[in-house]
């Protein structure tokens, strides 16, 4: 059992007025136990008290008997999990996971009418936002793993191999160097798909002159996810493919160059959103700069225009600019920085100039 | 809007004494109202009224207007998703998806007091038990492509290539025929790892004589899925793998024999296992003897020892004993079966007969 995230998750049930707190999402159990549980249907729960008490439930499939550090308390399926789990609580309010399945609360309801539900896994996901020197220490791995991964996919570009074979390229590559999965689908996307930010790689659009390309990649190193975006041409790119990319490129750089502590998520939003506003290409970026990263490739901090975290040392997550012209085509540059005590460090170092792939 | 599918889900409303429901699950919401919505971490509901009325509530980012044939109510993220929901709520029971994230349950309770959320799932869960004409039709032809796509990884089989290499030979011959995505992680295990039933497929095992291969597969086409089981052997087995498999095909042979409308699926499970376990080999039958499948892998019934459920028309289920000696080899042969009016239809074709390939 980790006590000093423990310690950090009782600070922020502290905050939301709640003594008891039911995690249940699979990376805040693997957070504050060290265990990955995939319950799939069936019930888990680490439950944590004000008084540093906690306790797992899990299903005694999952084998954790002997293999956990911290108190646990297992139960069959022939068993009422929750009735189990109901006994040990207290009345009044419960801090509940945000997705845990509504079947648990609900039994849980039913069982314990004295119990108050409330949304309570912020607790958690706030104490994930700041990295510690171990979690730090993986993030760059990861980030330079991937860094490594994308020059070989890059590398390996060619004229008529398709999205898919540019996706499975990357996985092959990433799990030679120790990855041991992918942060996402990666995505590998050429000219006017690259226009469209919810776009999967597919078989049947093939490379070819004058397309960009756009490879959104991460992958899982001991736990920790990686994630970024280089955009390059096959090809020479004409005039207006140069002047987006060099756009992206500054608001990139913008963004990054904001980060440091006590600066608002959303002054990096603004820093980056700001270069391609100016060029009077707001409009063509229509997303957040970025987003937290760690054990999941989601996390806090929200980077956007109404994020409210303030940056702090130990946070970790992406600026990602970029524009999309539809039915033309799109650059994004995207990094991973962690905030330090006296600005960022920038977790990826693969090239940002202007690279263009032989047609 | 499938009017006698929502009749179906009424009825089942009312054996659980609810007026309304909310069906969340992606593969329901399908069932119901035709499109496959992925909502992420947003809202999605799909209220169903005794009276029959229906109302699908949606993000505005899945485009649903003009594309589905049900009402509709949109919502973008700056809204409050769940007062917009809560306000076409009546008092008292509320059916829920078993599934829909807590922090939604627990927002409508926070903003309606007097509703009281009951897990209603069921309803639509036992509706997709009965499949009609069109989900049979489906259910059969993708049975068939799985069948072809299994034969042709049974073909390509050789010594020294690994379980993953198998795994992806299946995904290649299966989406060349047709099929639009996995059932389920193929699985293709040799030797020892067949007796571990949650085994993945890994880089690192490699084909060799005297091995058992698993083969449990399933691919999806028209959003239905197949999944289906063959075990086959490199070289000559020997006399004991012979015993294992002879045994395994009469208990499946057993179970499929068994189907037919008025029985119950505890029945089924029975059939099977006493071939295996009248030879002395029940504590190595280690798993039920199947379930139900159509839109998702797993639906009900339930075929097992304490399942419940009795076979009528329209059931699709797995048959699919095995036996599993830990240290040595794995057999588990499986069939999916249709309850028909005056039997079963078994959805299968490849040949369950004992099969050694070149070694």
């Amino acid at each position: 059992m980790n006590t000093a995230r423990i310690e950090k998750v009782i600070a922020g049930m502290h905050d939301l007025g709640i003594s008891q707190l039911l995690v249940s999402s699979p990376a805040s159990v693997f957070y504050l136990t060290g265990k990955w549980i995939q319950p799939g249907e069936r019930m888990l729960a680490f439950l944590v008290k004000e008084n540093g008490e906690c306790c797992l439930y899990a299903n005694r499939l999952f084998a954790l008997s002997g293999n956990v550090e911290v108190p646990l308390v297992e139960f069959d399926d022939t068993e009422d999990c929750v009735a189990v789990l109901a006994a040990d609580l207290t009345d009044g309010k419960i801090g509940i996971d945000k997705f845990w399945p509504s079947q648990f609360t609900i039994r849980l309801m039913e069982q314990r009418r004295a119990i108050v539900p409330v949304v309570g896994s912020s607790a958690v996901d706030l104490a994930r936002m700041y990295k510690d020197e171990d979690e730090i220490r993986r993030m760059v791995e990861s980030s330079r793993k991937n860094d490594e991964t994308i020059e070989a996919v890059i590398a390996g570009l060619h004229p008529g191999m398709s999205e898919m074979d540019g996706a499975e390229l990357y996985i092959r590559e990433a799990t030679a160097r120790g990855a041991t999965g992918m942060s996402f689908d990666p995505l590998i996307c050429y000219g006017p798909n690259c226009a469209e930010p919810h776009h999967s790689s597919d078989r049947v659009t093939r490379l070819k002159a004058g397309d960009s390309v756009i490879i959104d990649v991460g992958l899982v190193w001991q736990d920790y996810c990686s994630d970024m975006t280089r955009t390059v041409f096959l090809g020479e790119p004409t005039d207006e493919q140069k002047r987006v990319y060099e756009l992206v490129r500054k608001a990139n750089e913008a963004g990054r160059a904001a980060v440091r502590p006590g600066v608002p998520v959303c002054e990096v939003d603004r820093a980056a959103r700001q270069v391609i506003e100016d060029a009077g290409y707001g409009k063509y970026f229509i997303h957040r700069t970025g987003h937290g990263i760690g054990l999941e490739c989601h996390e806090y901090p929200d980077v956007s225009r109404t994020g409210t975290a303030v940056c702090r040392p130990g946070m970790c997550f992406s600026v990602e600019p970029g524009i999309y012209l539809p039915g033309k085509f799109g650059v994004r540059i995207e990094d991973l920085v962690c905030v330090t005590e006296d600005g960022a460090q920038v977790l990826n170092a693969v090239s940002r100039d202007l690279r263009c792939i032989e047609g």
